[in-house]
């Protein structure tokens, strides 16, 4: 490379990038030639000026060559990733996972931690005891093989120039930045070969997308980058201006997934689960959409969903039982306290990141990457848009280490919550698929 | 502060920062809180998104507050200070200096050391053998009072927030900034109190500031610096699309300072010499431009001023000797090569940043900060835009380690030289006073 400053500078003066000078670039990152100050200034010359297709290819093909790449092979059975982009109560995979593996399908799903407002998959899935999700490739083969499906910690030795980059632009407040923010969700997802990449991303209060309008670029930045790779792949922008599920925590939201992949749950969560299910079976199997439905929906109404969800526990070292009694198995909290409705009207608007954070306050997430969570707090809220809540009856449960906190984030929720006095249509639950 | 990352966010986003904020940004940099990553990010957040004047302010007077603050006083004589942005053979001040003395004036000139193309002051003057630069603020005063004047390196305890700024400008490709580099020239003057601020923006070819709106526009927001901290100042734009002097080096900028205190060289960088040395008369002593021109000139036709050049280069330890045979006691280079025109006509424009770094090339200035250099070697070019030259007639001299260098400057400073049929009018020497 020659002066890796002049890559920077021509950024800084709005030029587009030839795709070897971000490709040497990165590559100097990663084999630190290039100063944390110096990839600064680059991030935050590519938030204000912007990045084109061709750039965001190649930063996003620079870190994916700067890792491993694995493949999963689910024998013969097609393979499907799903990544969603981040919310409060959003459950999606962890129903998803068995329930495509029940259709015949195999999902390797490697996912990451919780931060800030947003839960993460395998902090729910740990709260489950006894379950490990640091596997080898191996061994989520070997489970892909036998179960159809794994929900894993990704690896540090896969697609580490985002792990760096994503630490530099936490640090250096470049994270909202749509081409980096596709560049760093895709090369998480091109480093893993699959036939199908299904993207949640998700728009409203408790995304980080707040528009619609910056949901649908970030979609169409990312399958672009997926269709640069030839890889097939299909994005929903979903709603997320109130809680996907009812369960804000990790204890909890296990046993809200439980309860779907039960049938005991008919909720826009379920929902979700059998549209992605389905979307995924039109793709890799050329099924028509209402077939694809109702095949997705007899998953769930056979058990056969929640067996996979049960094997896929066990394979992971988990206490299988936690499907048959969710309540006897999973950690509980000391204190449960009732949400009461503070007044009548109907749900109008919902600050679902405060919900978030408010659970965060609780214990169940982080404020900071490292911190420790409590898996068995949370807050349930069952109040989705449109529904009418009357004034002094229970809406929900705060679960807490004691009655102050509880008492907290029960007014936090409370506060988060817009009722007005007319009707309100509920929002769609897909804007869009892409 | 809050967290300094909200800093960056609100620049980053285009919104005004609060005073508080900025201070404490650079407060939190100098404390080692604010890492070098972030500082950068908000650096690009600066150039891109612009800095008004309050920010502007603020971040400079963070500055000023670094280190420690000076008085030079001169006895009950007015103090003057003088600072040019940087040119190609611009040695104004070490001409400035012993002439403001002999007119009454008091000047304690802290300089920098050169980088890239332009010369470095104290580079200059360490080429007489035996000068020191690195006067303590007691040195200094001492031999303001008793001198006049006196040119000192900048102490590392005066605005070290710059001297850390500016490195990392340097290394994260965020020098071209209007308002950060008026942050930079201004707090180095606004730490020392004087009587009056004279700076000398250049513009052209050898410039930093290419243009005249962007040299303009930057002796504004430096004017209104000084306004800031209720500090008389007086600016000039002035012409850099030539070499100013005649000589490109370090001991051969002596010689010509020399010629030009004995009243032997009657170019523009004398012109230029005189008209600040009158303008810091009618700021300081409310004299007439035509009186105080006049002034200036008789203090050179007298010798006063080359009596002050030659005490001043005493006192910090040189051969005074200089100032009688410059030839007899400046460094030689070995090999000196005369330059010939190859080409009759009009000298109509010039490219003075690559007669610079054919200078720099020769080894008289350094591409990289802490770079030795050679004092002898160097050029010596004497036509100026307008001026006619005959093809293979001698238009100066290339001084060098050896027959190679010399005839590579040679080619250099030809290629640089656009010689045209018609007459061409020479630039004015000043474009406008502020």
């Amino acid at each position: 490379m020659n002066d890796p400053r002049d890559v920077v500078a021509a950024k800084r003066d709005g030029r587009s990038l030839p795709p070897a000078d971000v490709r040497a670039f990165v590559e100097g990152y990663t084999a630190g030639d290039v100063s944390d100050a110096l990839a600064a200034a680059f991030l935050m010359a590519c938030l204000l000026r912007g990045l084109d297709d061709e750039e965001t290819l190649a930063l996003t093909t620079a870190m994916v060559g700067s890792g491993e790449t694995l493949r999963f092979s689910g024998a013969d059975l097609p393979t499907v990733d799903k990544h969603s982009t981040g919310g409060v109560a959003d459950g999606v995979t962890l129903v998803f996972a068995p329930l495509a593996a029940a259709l015949g399908l195999s999902v390797a799903k490697l996912s990451g931690r919780g931060l800030g407002h947003t839960g993460g998959t395998l902090d729910k899935l740990e709260s489950i005891p006894g379950v490990r999700t640091d596997l080898s490739p191996e061994d989520i083969r070997r489970q892909v093989d036998d179960v159809g499906c794994a929900v894993a910690a990704q690896s540090p030795t896969l697609v580490p120039a985002d792990g760096a980059l994503y630490a530099l632009r936490d640090a250096t407040a470049t994270v909202p930045s749509i081409p980096l923010i596709a560049a760093s969700v895709m090369s998480k997802k091109l480093a893993i070969e699959t036939d199908l990449i299904l993207l949640d991303v998700k728009t409203g209060s408790g995304a980080f997308m707040k528009t619609l309008d910056d949901a649908r670029a970030l979609a169409e930045r990312c399958l672009a980058l997926a269709a640069g790779w030839g890889r097939a792949a299909s994005a929903a922008v979903t709603d997320m201006s109130q809680p996907l599920g009812d369960a804000v925590g990790n204890a909890l939201d296990i046993a809200e997934t439980v309860a779907v992949l039960r049938g005991d749950s008919v909720g826009r969560l379920r929902e979700a689960a059998l549209l992605f299910a389905a979307r995924a079976m039109e793709h890799t199997r050329g099924a028509g959409h209402e077939e694809a439905l109702a095949q997705a929906e007899a998953a769930i109404g056979s058990g056969d969903a929640l067996e996979r969800f049960r094997r896929m526990i066990e394979a992971q070292g988990g206490d299988p039982h936690v499907v048959d009694d969710p309540a006897g198995v999973l950690p509980t909290a000391p204190v449960r306290e009732p949400l009461l409705a503070d007044r009548t009207g109907v749900l109008a608007a919902v600050d679902a990141e405060a919900i978030g954070l408010a659970s965060v306050g609780l214990g169940a997430g982080r404020r900071r990457k490292g911190d420790p969570i409590d898996p068995a707090v949370g807050i349930v809220v069952h109040p989705k848009i449109g529904d009418r809540l009357e004034a002094g009856t229970p809406i929900g449960e705060v679960h807490a280490r004691d009655r102050d906190a509880a008492a907290e984030a029960g007014r936090r929720v409370l506060a988060a919550m817009d009722i007005a006095d007319g009707a309100v249509a509920p929002p769609p639950l897909i804007h869009v698929w892409m």
